[in-house]
């Protein structure tokens, strides 16, 4: 639908709404006040903010003080890891293997630093057990993080239960739901901390949420002017936390019916590419993101696929567009157990609010002839 | 000029110039793509972002690789102390007591971590003795930070001299320029990393640069999908950057008209405001910001000032706006040697591009009068 292309990339970024843009426009030019000032402008500046946090809070079941606005997903997780590691001063940290780099990296950081991290391993659908959580957690746990909705494959993480086991065993759980929040529910019971970023939510880039439960142990990531109870320095970006809000707003309300349509162009998208010969699907067959469907075709190369399904006019990713310039293999399908040459040939199609059953029949028409042309220049084909 | 009423908080933040809105709105809804993609609408979005790079280089006098864009002025800000900091491990740090807390809260933070820091005394125009820092810097210093313009009352330091004596030290020099980039001329020729943020100059809010000098260590602070060059991951803000970028544009070309304005404009509220009795110019006669007026005002509260001159159609500030919230004296006039009681009845005026004649003699008409009435009422006036 976009530029007359069919944008089949939904997990990594998403258009404005319309709506949203609205919402925005008069914060840039006419009610730009700073919120910390005490006249008139700068107060109802102020007064916008707290609106939003209120509103936020409720629609995901927090309160309004447990919720902090950020620069977006990415602040979100290094906060979330580095805040509460520099809070405890050391300590262990369990994640999983498929991670946002936004988590694995700063994980990574953090053990040159001292402190120890476990990587668990997942099932061949990308799924965490709880029982490995269960089991990874010390005495010296200060943070377990698994993220809701894998950003590649699509899985979704048994994250209550994991939050259960959590909370019972009196260790800080934080999720990376950047993939989920406003597309499928999220139950706040067992969570401590929760990244959500504006722009995959059809909000704008450059802003995000943290959610931090009261009472967490966490260090700030910006120091400065004490904005965001002390928790979050530097003056708040009024017109992306009003764009996120309403973001948020309209896809809660939306969530039924975005999703009901959204399973059904999934459903049939996965079962045409399943008639294309030596090809399957990753991630979960229905514990996945409503939009996500991530198939492998053996003998070749995603990064042709992509270019040549560009030129049909379709617009689409081999897995995470953080890392897709990399040449490495992703290490989501590592960790599912593919070998490189299997996770080399990946195709991340990706669905959202403005995706129209015709673009589904489309992408079903060409894909086909387009792995087949592939196939036959390909070298790793025998 | 802005909704009706008389702004005279530029220094707090401005609002977004039409023509930058302008610039802006196309990648909101339009050309929303992410820059780590592959397929065209990615493509055309990482081309937009390197090409803004390109020109913030340009206008800055720097090589495209040593611009990354951040979330403002606070993170550059963190990145520049923390990321020197954690790059090295250990040392010491040179800065002064009249930074912005977006500095000095972070040095803060970094002696709970076992670096010692520096905070150089000012004179008692706030100006940092370029002497001072040459004799404050030891064996150790990994880095000294010294802000280009006070945002509170307007004093611009010696940075050139600053950096001559830190590149004959070896030492990185950053400076917090979020109150001169775009406003006066800003030489790198001697500064090693470098602060901006957009909304200070009629861009939006939520989006910064930092300049970092090819070869400095540094670390990122945000880490994950390795954004600008693996410095500051996070999906671009686009529409931000765009923004950012023709503000810059705008600013630089406007300097040298927009400067004669306001040096006019300033000498006429100094001359008026000085007719007041019992009351003073704060900040460095000549070298101060241009669009910056502070004056203390004896016997009366700056924030009952602020809450008239509201009433009356002017806003106006105490100070920073980042700590106008707080009910200590400002750290600024402190360390230029006033008392609790004289800081108190501070008053800022920062005006800007769209600053008129009328506004400065509005301002003129109406404060002689507002600041007798409080003094009436003052338990401070003998």
């Amino acid at each position: 639908m976009v530029n007359d292309k069919i944008y089949m990339d939904y997990a990594a970024t998403t258009p404005v709404d319309p709506r949203v843009m609205e919402a925005m426009q008069p914060y840039f030019t006419e009610r730009f006040g700073n919120s910390a000032t005490l006249y008139s402008v700068g107060q109802e500046a102020d007064k916008v903010l707290e609106d939003c946090r209120r509103k936020v809070a409720k629609l995901l079941g927090a309160k309004p003080s447990e919720i902090l606005f950020t620069s977006g997903g990415t602040e979100s997780d290094n906060l979330a890891l580095k805040g509460v590691a520099f809070a405890r001063g050391k300590g262990h940290i369990v994640t999983s293997k498929i991670e946002h780099h936004a988590v694995l990296h700063p994980a990574e950081w953090l053990e040159k630093r001292g402190f120890s991290v476990t990587y668990l391993p997942v099932d061949r659908y990308g799924t965490v057990s709880p029982e490995s959580v269960e089991k990874a957690v010390r005495e010296d746990t200060i943070l377990v993080s698994v993220m809701h909705g894998n950003n590649e494959i699509g899985t979704l993480e048994p994250i209550e239960e994991i939050g259960k086991i959590c909370r019972k065993k009196g260790v800080p759980f934080h999720t990376d739901a950047v993939q989920t929040v406003g597309k499928v529910p999220v139950n706040l019971k067992h969570v401590d901390l929760l990244s959500s970023s504006g722009h995959k939510l059809y909000g704008p880039k450059g802003v995000g949420i943290i959610f931090i439960r009261e009472g967490t142990k966490i260090d700030p990531l910006l120091h400065g002017g004490g904005h965001e109870h002390g928790m979050r320095s530097g003056t708040e970006n009024i017109a992306g936390i009003v764009g996120y809000t309403k973001a948020l707003e309209l896809a809660m309300k939306e969530m039924k019916t975005d999703t009901r349509k959204l399973l059904g162009y999934r459903k049939k998208l996965v079962d045409g590419l399943s008639r294309i010969p030596d090809c399957w699907l990753n991630g979960h067959p229905d514990k996945r993101l409503p939009g996500n469907v991530h198939f492998c075709f053996k003998f070749i190369e995603g990064e042709s696929l992509i270019l040549l399904l560009d030129q049909k006019g379709i617009e689409a990713s081999t897995g995470s567009a953080c890392s897709s310039k990399s040449l490495e293999p992703s290490h989501v399908l590592t960790a599912i157990g593919l070998k490189p040459e299997e996770a080399h040939g990946s195709l991340r199609l990706t669905m959202g609010r403005f995706t129209k059953e015709g673009d589904v029949d489309r992408v079903l028409e060409v894909l086909p002839g387009v792995v087949d042309r592939l196939r036959q220049i390909s070298p790793l084909k025998k």
